[in-house]
């Protein structure tokens, strides 16, 4: 069931290792067959390594149970099905503990739009969470990381294909995309803009961009009249 | 004697080199049998590239004296068995120099507990020890190195697995496990740690994390209800 | 047409990806054939792994038309194109994201000549221009990118083989030389140069360097009387 | 002549590219025979990749002639010369223009002895030369860099085997030992120092070490009691 999915989450999740942004089992990426409503996910705690495409778990959108798979799915899954049961336009789902993201997600700071890189993937500052209260931490700890995703981005107006990417406060970076490959690839552009902008912020903690500059490099790629790439 | 305990260490001891938080001959890794009260531990100054299973140094728990091996024991051996005479569910133990965990025991303080990567490892700050008098080092400073490690987790009543790992002030840091592998991993968690945290506190120095979130995240995978992982 | 010079300008983007100053398609090199008024450039938006010579697209130096290629050039061409026009001595560009440039040019700040590293190769400090106008970006961005570089470079009468590259604000590095080799070493020197400024402006705010000393490097290296390196 | 010497000064050149404080060009090892009264030193501005032993340049310690080899010998030979001419116990030195250690430089600042990293190797802060005046940059600049060193040196009455290496201001890192593969170590381990030490004073702009445990741990390995490694 699900071969193609299947190879596909296995493969984001090994890129995850060869970009650097991974160490042992500290990362998860999971992807979405929206007809069929199944979830394929990494195992929990399992090493990259050891890993074959036939090792991701099937997991049900709705209900949140295994529906096929010798392994428990990554302990992070029911927030990765929190975000594909809020935003349908999600395809695929990557968490890092990355180094760079952490800091700004550690800090309780939003990653801030500062230049041209930040802006060809991601369209203003990459939100920081809000702290979850003891209560949502001790009631449903990995659904409530959810919800308070879903609900920065909806109170905050945020589209969240224009946005890719937040970090959870005191935890770290989550990414999405229309499948699982793109879900790693803002990871890894999430990690690198966090690296120059605290940088940035070193060498001048006033830095900023005007919007007209965020607009034009986010447009370029992603407007209806983007123009940056090829058409095939 | 010790065959396989040997090449537990052996292995651990090139980890360190694989991980690249070692370079030279600045780690060390040992590994205990209780039952034996002997202690395997990589011979001192030796290169990594150079060594063997069989290079490994076998030292007596009590005496200190070497019982096996053709080379002299780490320079570091009395500290790791000043730990293990002390914490009997020690199995394994790190010393590195590695960067980052390096600065905070020269800054002279411990590495805080501000996120969940730490967490999921270390339940809370890992601790920077007092440091040496004069005499402490000039007497028996590689006991007494162990000594003060041993006074600070006895006198904030520190659970020694709960947080595995602690830096020296103005040396650097140790870390243990119930096996050398695993002590190898957390001296690999610590230094990461110490970067991200670095990197926290030059973008907020009032950055903190609330203990709820630090037990959740600890408890979910070592606790006695912890769902972290499979079971095999 | 071209072969030569396509596969210098093919060779040269690798390069980029060889000395780890760009991931993915973050950057862009090419060159010209003066004689022929043409320039050889990457490629928009393709993988460098995907790449051969042949991908490389030919454009006409003052139309700017495409002569040759099936691929779209990068859309970073009409900057490179102005820096042609303006500037006859310079024979290759090199365009990156490389992160320590790229947080000067968030800061807004130019990258100080601070050592004999950076007098090796660039005579004074690596400018950073002004912001773009919201008009200028509307309308033409890429080409006013190109022309607030030239306008920089000319409003103070820089040599701009003298000081071969800059950083352009809120975006990143543009560096050029005698071809398409030398403007990616400059790229590099330009990024190991902003990593070391950064680290000294953090030890030391007020670090500077005596012109005499910027200028003995440049012209050992430079000047008529060079004497760096062998007479072939 | 010297076919042992300059396999040596060939393999210890390579290993500052396998260590990765240096890239291109921008380093240079050279060795001492005493009897002979010969200096081995790299060729100026040329490959790595590209030099076998063969290329490496003899030159005469007293008259710094060249009096073998097909190339011109590092532009830094004068350096060099002026150290080996002053301190008998030098066998061979490395300058490099590696990172951190420039940083220091930049900023016009040693690199503190802070901790137990630091004192294996260096009995001590690692100098920071004074500027260089204008007249001696033009008279005889890379002979006069070789003046400010020694005076340092011998104005602070350091020993130079104690504190193997110094910074020159605005410059960078020249370190040595008794020969060349030991000057290359000293290199690898002033640029790890220089970086654990930039870190260290980010988190404490007032850390320090008592004197006596660097006394403790330089004598250990170099003291006439020395217990540290093995013997052979």
């Amino acid at each position: 069931m699900l071969k193609d999915l299947k190879k596909q989450v296995y493969e984001a999740n090994l890129e995850l290792i060869h970009r650097g942004i991974v160490i042992y089992t500290w990362g998860n990426v999971s992807s979405i067959d929206r007809k069929m409503g199944l979830v394929v996910i990494k195992p929990s705690g399992l090493n990259y390594n050891d890993m074959q495409p036939d090792d991701m778990v099937v997991v049900d959108l709705i209900t949140g149970e295994k529906v096929e798979g010798k392994w428990n799915p990554s302990s992070d899954t029911k927030t990765h099905l929190e975000l594909y049961r809020f935003f349908p336009s999600i395809g695929g789902i990557t968490h890092t503990h990355s180094i760079n993201a952490v800091a700004f997600a550690q800090a309780g700071l939003a990653i801030p739009a500062l230049g041209t890189t930040h802006a060809d993937y991601f369209h203003g500052s990459i939100p920081c969470t809000r702290e979850l209260t003891k209560k949502e931490v001790e009631d449903a700890y990995e659904q409530n990381t959810g919800k308070v995703i879903v609900d920065h981005i909806q109170n905050h107006k945020i589209d969240p294909m224009a946005i890719p990417g937040i970090v959870v406060k005191n935890h770290g970076p989550f990414s999405w995309g229309k499948d699982s490959a793109e879900s790693v690839y803002h990871a890894v552009v999430m990690e690198v803009v966090a690296e120059m902008n605290l940088k940035t912020i070193l060498l001048n903690p006033k830095a900023n961009i005007p919007s007209y500059i965020l607009d034009k490099h986010y447009m370029r790629k992603h407007g209806k009249n983007a123009y940056y790439g090829q058409e095939y």
